[in-house]
């Protein structure tokens, strides 16, 4: 067995506000030996998340903090090179949490196979409309904001990972009209041309709740929220009766451990009998096969479209992050580990 | 036909911050006769209830807002004394909005019969905990909240006119241990002795997070919320997986034109899986004999118990809807009218 040079970026500091590079080191070394039950994956592609950046905060949430000196946490993509367990072969494409560094020594444990896709559907796809950000969009949208035959839905960060294709499952649901939020002039132009969306909001350059106004006089009767802040200020103000706001995440909080103010609007909950509710998609974790079939078949009928935007190379990991956090992102945000050809 | 004069509490000026009593004029004038459907109703008793005070902005609401140079609209009981309409007899016990005024005039809509009580049982209970604030708990609780057996119930406001027959319906449906937030030690006081509760936190002398989190460690499964402000604020960095936040008032606001801030701890919705719901008791307005009934059955058992605090006279009106927001009422707020013995 050769030594095998392993390159992994560590969590140094954590970052107060946006992440930097400072936050970071990029060490070398050589991989332990496969032991037992282990695997040893190549890692191909990252998935960048905003919940990551709430991990490097040392405060209690659904899953543990990052802690110093440990490989930045991260899901992502590779390929079975060595093999400690009698279920994966050398070769096989597997998922996991794999972590920001070119190659993993894990147990199995949270480690899948990548499903055997059609030709020409890439493997990137399981980290996107079919990975965790596409099933988030699924559940949050059919458990918590169950838009039903000419509801009207509204989406922010819709061009996002989530967003992209929460939008296109309540068209999907049967929503009359799907409303979506977004940042600049490129996104708004994919929501329309791209997205499925019947009509974008460019948070940067019009008044969010003069034009929900105007696009959905009646109100919006399924909220699906990536942002928080202002927009669901905005949105509150917007509501028709009955509505169910779906917090799926809060981007414009940065994720810093001062907390923003909260939405000042939230008693329209009580004025127009609404429910704001979040969600953890893990939760679902036994319902993801079903819900990946489903995506699927809504891809091979050409129902769903996949956005992906693939930066390149591990020590690009930071600024991979930053990118979310800076709205640069159109569609999932991936990364191609350096030095690997897929 | 002899001329009755009629005492009245108009609205001249909209309150910024708290109602006094130079919002207000009182004027006396002679009654115009009764019309074929109206009745001439003699005001016992006026409600106060912290909704009055969202009425007083010229902001679009679940009603109307009060308009400048209009008597100030209020729940009442009181008595015919004067009938144009055949199902009304001289004499009949009767609620409805009657406003800050002596007599009212009104045609029938929106006018109940004060349901014939058992002896003993005062006529004022219609407006309380077998009236609006009465059935606002019951179906805030049962349909909102839905504490199961087990559950661990929270309540602000707790003393209030909602909040204190909310704690007792949570007891009744099950909850294991009922915690209360009052401002105060004869409110919290009251609570224990009276209002059955299990334990009673002093928001104005006692750290409420720390207490919540020595209190109920497994965290709240309903959160009944009549406050807001930094109440819900601490109450949403305790919730249990799955909880349940009702949104029933936010006294704690003021209800002046500027909204505080809203709750910065909403994400915590996310992290623990949760919903925080609003509701407008009318929408229930064709159940409310049902509840009513359920009700007095229970006070009728011994299980549930009334308080009231009722204030005299009715140029009193401004001063006594104060006293909701000066947080003195225990229970319901109620004004007799003056010069009517009841």
């Amino acid at each position: 067995m050769t030594t095998i040079m392993n390159k992994q970026i560590l969590l140094v500091s954590r970052p107060e506000g946006c992440v930097s590079d400072s936050n970071f080191k990029i060490i070398q070394s050589s991989l332990p030996s496969v032991s037992d039950g282990e695997i040893l994956v190549k890692v191909h592609y990252l998935s960048f998340d905003p919940t990551q950046r709430g991990w490097l905060n040392d405060v209690p949430s659904y899953v543990p903090p990052v802690q110093i000196g440990e490989v930045m946490r991260a899901g992502g993509v590779g390929e079975v090179v060595e093999s400690g367990h009698p279920d994966y072969q050398v070769g096989d494409w597997v998922q996991g949490t794999f972590g920001w560094q070119e190659f993993a020594l894990v147990t199995t444990d949270g480690v899948f196979p990548v499903a055997k896709v059609p030709a020409g559907v890439p493997v990137t796809q399981c980290l996107g409309v079919l990975g965790i950000t596409g099933v988030t969009a699924y559940f949050g949208m059919t458990r918590i904001g169950k838009p039903i035959a000419g509801d009207v839905v509204l989406v922010s960060g819709a061009a996002g990972a989530t967003g992209s294709v929460a939008g296109q499952i309540a068209r999907l649901l049967g929503a009359k009209q799907v409303v979506g939020i977004a940042g600049g002039e490129a996104k708004c132009r994919w929501l329309i041309e791209e997205g499925g969306y019947d009509a974008a909001i460019d948070y940067r350059s019009e008044n969010v709740a003069k034009r929900l106004r105007a696009l959905c006089p009646e109100g919006v009767n399924v909220f699906f929220d990536n942002v928080g802040g202002q927009i669901l200020d905005d949105a509150l103000l917007n509501l028709a009766q009955g509505a169910r706001v779906v917090l799926c995440g809060g981007i414009s909080s940065g994720y810093g451990l001062e907390l923003p103010p909260g939405p000042k609007n939230y008693m329209q909950l009580v004025i127009r009998r609404c429910r704001m509710e979040g969600f953890i998609v893990l939760d679902y974790i036994n319902e993801f096969p079903m819900a990946v079939d489903q995506l699927k078949r809504w891809l091979d009928e050409g129902k769903l479209k996949s956005q992906e935007d693939i930066q390149q190379g591990l020590e690009n990991a930071p600024r991979t992050l930053a990118r979310l956090f800076e709205g640069k992102n159109i569609g999932k945000q991936l990364l191609q580990v350096a030095s690997i050809s897929a």
